[in-house]
């Protein structure tokens, strides 16, 4: 395989994951060929990455009608097509929301390496993800920087020897802020993340640590663990991207200047590293400090509602991961405070009706269900 | 081999490392039998503990002549005997100074897991050591907390894809002392250190930083790098052992709370990592700080004479284990003061006339060269 490019679909490519996958496919170029590129709302810069790289299949979620004479060279598909077609080898999901659940799971049944960077997909059907991969016989390579690091840490180990994985927090712009604070926390305050460059989507969800809960119901489908297996620490520096703690009371780290390139990288490589100059490296002449503490559940109920949702299982966390995209839309258009958020999420769980080992089509009304609940309570109380 | 006791033999067993080495295997009976204790000058303790572990073997450097009765189950060996007897399944080697040498070579050759807890072995003979394990086909599995760090960073990884390893030091209790106040530094001061629990002699080498010097040698051997590959950053918390820098950008380290028994306890049982209550954790909920600077290499002139004597090679690591081991004894009877430790060192190697590519004699002969010529100056100059 080793003079074999790797032939690669990019869903969500126009997106900040998206972006730089296309920046170290570029560095990397005799080890990767990007063959599908799928994006939303972006129609513009997808041409113009699809004129760079040339790929064989295009996907445009809106804006487009007929394909540009430009792209005569690409043919349009699916996302559930480009996920499962022959001349892929790996499928990078970095769609957000929803969008990216249909084609993780054609591209697992197609057998199909899966890079995923989309959260909602394991938190909405961590259940019935992990039941495809595993039958078809495929790990998911994670993509987030904290469940890299922990796949990173657990490298040549064994999972049974797990005691507990860490998941580091930044703890976002807000996380001295205290309770009356924080209600007049605008959309712009809220999108200006000290360490990371991200999404708008993901950046708010790191302001509320809603990100952190969902990344707790990840990393339990990722590494099988249970819940009460993962904590979470706030490190602001977002040097120390993860822990694991083993049962002897070993503890691992992986470490890294906060940089997406590294992650993406790794999920495309594995388990090859490869050299990159564009990637930034930690400074050990520069005197350097790390810091951890504990969160304040109570300051943020993002966090302890993902967590409850995780354990109930069943639809909850599927409502929890729709009710929240709604609620970052109304926050980031101004139309709810940043407070109503959690607010909103604690009360669309409160009145959900579960429904027990879900299948996809439950999973999908549970995500419809929240939504609408979501969209009404706002009209009502605004 | 799940059901079977691993067979170890203890050489050291009195020193520091000897009894956490033991205190593990009161907790994991059952996994493991003490054949063989060896120990230098305490008698008493060594008769205790062969009272307690029953093993087949013994020997005595000192301080008896016949056998005492209570041991009438145990036969006399030699060092060497021990390393190489047919019952012995893994040598622990937890003597201090030259006399883990001939052992460690003993247990090689007669194809033994070699758990080294010995510093002055790799440092005074690291060539020809490795040059043994690799013919009979033996990983070394190292012992001191940092080599320990880098080896369970580097499980599941690829040698290949190293860029740098990065040692921590504590720094000793004088890091932040100037070049004046550290000439008055006492034996007792200095034998005071801030976070871990160890014997004299590699207390003493935290102090000047010789000790992080020798590691620079050893680490150089175990993990097949280059010196120019080996990072020194101080940490004064001694929670984080080592990192490793792969060539991805992307780096590892291992913490704990400093604890001998943890490196100890992961050489015996790899590749398996067991429970042991008795283990400190890391704590989670407390807030914790880690701190990271480069070492001030001027002040700690022992780092500096390590790296250049494993640049020089040859017989010159020989020569420093040595003259270094004859300087923190006159230091420690309060013959010599601190700083002269390092002169003595600096003298010693720049008298010396190296033997390329030595053979074991002649690294025994540049030792015993070493040891005489820091008597004599030191004789002359007091």
């Amino acid at each position: 395989m080793d003079h074999i490019a790797k032939r690669i679909a990019v869903l969500g490519s126009t997106g900040s994951i998206g972006r730089q996958t296309l920046e170290i496919v570029r560095v990397l170029r005799d080890k990767f060929q990007i063959v599908a590129l799928a994006a939303g709302r972006n129609t513009d810069l997808l041409v113009q990455q699809a004129l760079e790289f040339r790929p064989n299949l295009v996907y445009f979620e809106e804006g487009i009608s007929s394909k540009p004479d430009c792209l005569d060279f690409c043919t349009f598909a699916s996302l559930e097509e480009i996920a499962g077609h022959p001349n892929v080898d790996l499928v990078l999901v970095a769609t957000s929301g929803k969008a990216g659940l249909n084609p993780t799971i054609a591209a697992l049944r197609a057998r199909k390496q899966v890079a995923l960077a989309n959260k909602e997909v394991l938190v909405s059907a961590g259940n019935l993800v992990m039941a495809e991969a595993c039958h078809a016989g495929i790990d998911i390579l994670p993509v987030d920087s904290e469940h890299s690091a922990i796949w990173q840490c657990l490298r040549g180990e064994r999972t049974a020897e797990i005691e507990r994985l860490v998941l580091t927090a930044s703890g976002g712009p807000f996380f001295r802020y205290g309770h009356e604070a924080m209600s007049g926390i605008t959309p712009e305050q809220a999108l200006r993340h000290p360490t990371w460059q991200m999404g708008k989507k993901v950046t708010i969800d790191s302001a509320t640590l809603m990100n952190k809960g969902m990344e707790i119901i990840e990393a339990r489908w990722l590494f099988n663990v249970a819940l009460s297996q993962i904590e979470v620490v706030i490190h602001p520096g977002s040097v120390v991207h993860s822990l694991v703690e083993f049962r002897d009371g070993s503890v691992k780290a992986q470490l890294s200047p906060p940089d997406m390139r590294l992650p993406i990288q790794y999920a495309l490589t594995y388990p090859e590293r490869l050299p990159n100059d564009q990637l930034p490296r930690m400074k050990w002449d520069t005197p350097m400090s790390l810091s951890f503490e504990k969160p304040d559940w109570t300051r943020f109920p993002c966090l302890t509602l993902a967590r409850e949702a995780a354990e109930k299982g069943d639809t909850y966390p599927a409502v929890l991961s729709a009710a929240d995209e709604e609620a970052v839309e109304l926050f980031l258009a101004h139309r709810i405070g940043f407070t109503d958020i959690a607010k909103i999420v604690e009360a669309t769980l409160e009145k959900h009706e579960p429904v027990e080992n879900p299948a996809l089509e439950a999973i999908l009304e549970a995500d419809a269900w929240a939504r609408q609940f979501t969209a009404d309570w706002s009209l009502n109380k605004l």
